[in-house]
């Protein structure tokens, strides 16, 4: 594994880590200024359209784990296709859980860190079991 | 604009045509051999599966238009967003419209030709206004 793959694995695993506890600034260190995300049913959205939504989590518990599908690097892009299975509890109501695809686009920025540039989120809500 | 740019464009174009008038050859020749598309709700499926469901809708009569949102190349790699419209009408039911935003990433192959390698298409069902 190059060191390229290692840092955007370990950004993978930050992001899920930050999200888990709440820790805004530290997600918003993952993706670049001009980041675009990407869900079906929405207009794509930046980041301070990010912040403010995942602001808007603060009470809720998030749990995750992601299975890397495959991780390509282009020089000083990459792209990174990944599996994910996410749980959010809401203080007062139940759990949802989320699973699917994304893809996700990747820049070297100048200081040698990699970050999200572009994601495009295919996960669905899965209906409860019972 | 470059002559990779205006290839790009170009290839949107002939996929849009190319879908019209169901020429599964013509679309199949727009894609890498190994390209892996990723829709919401199902597993990400390749060439193959592609053409199966493509030669399924040979009945239906598709229109659609696309507004591409950015383009940028990067080398022999390239992303693309898209926001597209498709109408989609069998023989004996009606008509569906499906809209959203895509984010593809092309490859420059050996021959010179821009082909889609990975394709996220976010694009959900609308509701009928009636």
């Amino acid at each position: 594994m190059t060191d390229d793959e290692r840092s955007i694995r370990e950004l993978a695993a930050t992001w899920f880590a930050a999200s888990k506890t709440a820790n805004l600034q530290a997600v918003l260190d993952l993706m670049t200024d001009d980041v675009i995300f990407m869900v079906p049913g929405s207009k794509p959205f930046g980041k301070e359209a990010f912040a403010a939504a995942f602001d808007g989590m603060k009470q809720v518990r998030i749990e995750g784990r992601s299975d890397i599908q495959e991780l390509h690097v282009l020089g000083d892009w990459a792209y990174l296709r990944n599996y994910i299975e996410v749980t959010a509890t809401p203080p007062i109501s139940d759990t949802m859980r989320r699973t699917g695809y994304t893809l996700t686009i990747l820049r070297k920025e100048s200081d040698g860190r990699w970050r999200i540039t572009r994601d495009a989120n295919l996960l669905t809500i899965e209906k409860p079991a019972n």
